[in-house]
């Protein structure tokens, strides 16, 4: 099986040469320590630790699983060693406040260190970034007090984070949750009921685990607006910032009442998934359990959606990692497997041709080559606007960030991870019958990637996010920011060559438009018309957006080939950046002509069919 | 879990009410025994048969999954158990002829028959079509010796069959295979290799495996013209046919020397695979087996296509039974989970609508419903084909069927496969997260379904069968005889309402003429034209096929709609046909759009990269 390697050429092309950080960091406030060499030898090392900790634990993981035992999860063999490590490297708290011990790098590096540790190993790599989602929602939501007694060790990577939302009945609806949050006469609040789905709500890679719990006051509206947000965690500290108090062994659930206290938390059982087994899917059973309010009574699930906004972005990443991992098996298989003789032969004298020879090979491989580079851009730019959100210059801009956030969130998690699918489909095909057997490690990345287009709002709901939430009650407005940097970019000069890109690229943010309008109108006389456009609306809004992004990628490849210096380049490597866009133009993009028509299509054959 | 209900009422409409069983029975040579009655009452039992003994066994098979020991294969709890009463039934010689103990029916009622047994469950289903096909391949090139050595054994049940194709270094390509076959003195060969991915080469469900081996004489051309095809027998019986000699109860691969003998053949492994757990695949090593010629030396390869065609049909239904069990899953918790209000309400005093109402839900559910129906018309029409072609009352109609049967083999298993990845997505994404657990059932129908664009001839091969091997060497002529059939459908009166359908499907088949004559003109100028448009080829030609067919259904119910019984019928079951035609001429096949522009594209972007 071909390990992950970090495609660190790709990166520093998409880093430098097509988002330029550089630039965009010297804008931020606050982003003075990183500097291209202190990046650049970050990155080195997050390829490293990536590569040769968190990519070998992979297989692994999905071999041996998680394994629960009286309420105690253990995780697969390797993986604690691993964090220990990630730990004493200091990257728990890369892009985290100094203030809380972290390192205070800008989110968007931390965002190209998470593409590495996905890519490496999704299961293992979503315990840190649920305690980075924690951390995120206490930092911005809670009391100083409650920061200073938990971001401290969960910086650190002592304690670790979940995000506690589903019950049984209730996964997209969160307005049904059950969950109790009766108030104690100490001002915190005793949390019972049963989550479901908790990814890594039991584990023994820390000491601890912070749960973020929604849960209902006992006088709370009914639905959305009557939901609070709690910090529950696992033990309670009598001194939470005290690290010397921590038991490092404990062994059961009671521990020193002097020290570290069990609070009615239980793990009730893990989930056996067809993915993503190193990861433990938790029942967790509040049973009494002391939680602590974070924000508002009643207000939480907007300070969920800190957390919520967050993971989509990670799950977007999530995507492009088995993307990006299953297009680096396939490559390598199709470069060794000599198989039948290609139309043009390349190994002559030998009775078959690598399949890397074959077209409809090509036709996969450039298929995965264009959702990972494309895939890249949009993740990478999605952090520029994070980091723009957290440290841009003015309000304004710090304001318009967030509004293209808003708008790419949906898009990106929904739209990469439906091609995720497709992608790592092609990473088994590639393999043949090798693809469908455990050793290979491609049926791995399919089973993986498959959670992504369910968890974190499944990607229907991604797709009512972006056209009924955001746009449609905008008329249309959400979407204009990003379209005219986009307008901006199709009426610059890239030279001769990029026109055809740029036009085709202008003419479906215009498409896009016209589609926003259309749906208006038509959700006007009948909602269902909205509801049955928005997952074309989606696939149609992630389709060009990556077509713009793949056009700013050959811009920059043809850049390096019209530069001065292009004499002592690798010309055939950004040749390739321009053949893969060509291709995407060629013969992914038209599917938007399919989304179009579907989203024009009338409705009644889906609500006269009643079976 | 929901467990599989056998369809009848579909099967029935399909069976009587679109494709004329009846007739198309009265029309056959021996199919005097395929009575309305006598049908309808065998369809029940195998019904019965089908739900109640082999589709509880469909997730154990899926946890237990085979077991390997010392060279023997133990199958999942039950299994044999289900297959021992499927061989008491009689049911492994339903359509295999009297005179080898067979109830001589026609093929295609094995072909409704299996289609019950494969939505089951999958991986049972494969023991028994194993064996059906070596027992054609035998019956249509071995000798009356071997024929009557093998064959009543295997129409009993009593012994099973495999095909072993594939080696390590050789899948799609057998022309590199390198088993050796050295002739014995007394007839026989002595056969030699190792094959891998042999499904069902070892288990203990029957007595003896008859392995049906492609293998290499010492002075046989290189390539696919110096091939042949051998009987190698797990065991070697004294006397093949006297069944008294078995020993039933062997537990060791020695057996007493005067009844069964062990020939050199072992299963050396198993593999760990991404579905399918409940049938073994097998590494088989070939030890100086004893072997028997099937059909001339080096000709083996086009007896083996006996076996290869007919699995392929097999295939197609194996994806068309995870398009239906799928859908069956989907479509029954769509109604039970509420979740979200829907735009128009259903359950207005509740505080969520079950998920049916969603629209994104209907989508999902009507395109797995409009590949379930369509996909069993094409699979029982190809049926038909071989019906004819086994039992035609002309030699012309034989030979006309056997045309339509070449060209439509690669369309049902390639493009019924490809589809039954995306219904089986939507059986998981319309679950949420219960999709990705184990215990709905879900994410079963997407890993097993998984193989079936892999095995029996990769979906690419499939792709150049169609296009490169079967149409464009006849000229576009192979594909005129099923095109005039459609076209005459298209122009003959079947209503008003039928008029639309009867345009587009018509479109669609003038479209595929033209891309043809056009693919066959670039083909001339660069053979990559043709490797690189084959699986559009093959995708359109699918979408085209299936517009056919459920507009052929959509017609059949407009009939019962208009006919003079309408007052009698369940007249919401037949608008639902129409329905179902609707959406996919309205939302699936504007795809074809796609595929007929990536046909048209230009190749340099696929072969500028080079990476």
């Amino acid at each position: 099986m071909a390990e992950y390697k970090v495609p660190l050429q790709d990166i520093h092309f998409a880093y430098n040469d097509v988002l330029d950080f550089n630039k965009h960091y010297e804008q931020l406030l606050a982003a003075d320590d990183a500097t291209p060499d202190m990046v650049a030898a970050i990155l080195e090392e997050a390829a490293k630790f990536s590569e040769q900790v968190v990519s070998p634990l992979n297989a692994v993981g999905d071999v041996e699983g998680c394994h629960w035992q009286d309420a105690k999860v253990s995780t697969p063999t390797g993986f604690k060693a691993a964090f220990d490590q990630f730990k004493a490297g200091g990257w728990t708290g890369l892009s985290q406040p100094v203030a809380f011990g972290g390192q205070g790098l800008p989110v968007s590096l931390n965002t190209i260190f998470y593409e590495m540790l996905t890519s490496a190993n999704h299961a293992w790599a979503m315990y840190p970034s649920l305690t980075w989602g924690a951390i995120n929602t206490i930092k911005s939501h809670a009391s100083e007090a409650l920061q200073r007694d938990f971001l401290p060790l969960m910086v650190q990577g002592e304690w670790s984070g979940t995000m506690c939302l589903t019950e049984a009945h209730c996964g997209s609806d969160l307005g049904l949750l059950r969950t109790k949050a009766i108030p104690n006469d100490d001002g915190t609040y005793a949390i019972s009921g049963s989550k479901i789905f908790i990814s890594a709500g039991e584990h023994d890679l820390t000491d601890n685990i912070v749960h973020i719990v929604l849960a209902r006051l006992p006088d709370a509206p009914e639905g959305v607006k009557g939901i609070s947000l709690f910090i529950v965690p696992k033990y309670i500290a009598s001194n939470h910032s005290d690290k010397k108090n921590i038991d490092h062994h404990h062994s059961d659930l009671t521990l020193d009442q002097n020290a570290l206290q069990y609070n009615n938390v239980q793990c009730g059982s893990i989930e056996h998934k067809m993915g993503i087994h190193g990861n433990a899917t938790c029942v967790m059973n509040f049973d009494g359990a002391r939680g602590y309010l974070i924000g508002q009574a009643n207000k939480g699930l907007h300070c969920m959606f800190t957390f919520i906004n967050e993971s989509r972005l990670g799950v977007a990443q999530q995507g492009h990692g088995h993307i990006e991992r299953s297009y680096q098996g396939s490559l390598a298989y199709a470069h060794e497997r000599l198989q039948m003789r290609a139309p043009h032969r390349v190994l002559p004298d030998k009775p078959a041709d690598p399949i890397i020879a074959h077209p409809d090979v090509r036709r996969m491989l450039l298929t995965q080559k264009a959702y990972a580079e494309g895939g890249r851009l949009l993740n990478y730019y999605c952090a520029q606007q994070v980091d723009i959100h957290n440290a841009g210059d003015t309000e304004q801009t710090r304001k318009e960030a967030e509004e293209e956030l808003a708008l790419l969130t949906p898009i990106a998690k929904g739209f990469l991870t439906e091609v995720s699918m497709e992608a790592t489909q092609y990473g088994v095909q590639i393999f043949g019958g090798h693809g469908y057997i455990r050793e290979w490690g491609m049926e791995q990345e399919y089973r993986d990637t498959r959670i992504t287009s369910i968890y974190e709002g499944t990607n229907g709901i991604q797709a009512l996010d972006l056209l009924a939430r955001k746009i449609l009650p905008s008329g249309g407005e959400a979407l204009r920011p990003f379209a005219a940097k986009v307008q901006a970019f199709c009426q610059s000069e890239q030279g001769d060559r990029m026109k055809p890109f740029q036009a085709l690229v202008n003419q479906q943010f215009s498409d896009w438009l016209t589609l926003t309008m259309d749906i208006a109108r038509r959700g006007k006389d009948d909602p269902n018309a909205i509801g049955m456009a928005a997952y074309d609306y989606l696939m149609f809004a992630g389709y060009a957006t990556l077509a713009y992004f793949l056009a700013k990628s050959a811009s920059a490849a043809n850049r390096k080939l019209m530069g001065k210096d292009s004499a002592h380049i690798d010309a055939q490597y950004y040749e390739n950046k321009i053949a893969v866009c060509q291709f995407y133009f060629d013969r992914i993009l038209p599917r938007n002509a399919v989304h179009a028509s579907c989203m024009r299509a009338e409705l009644n054959s889906v609500f006269d069919w009643q079976e």
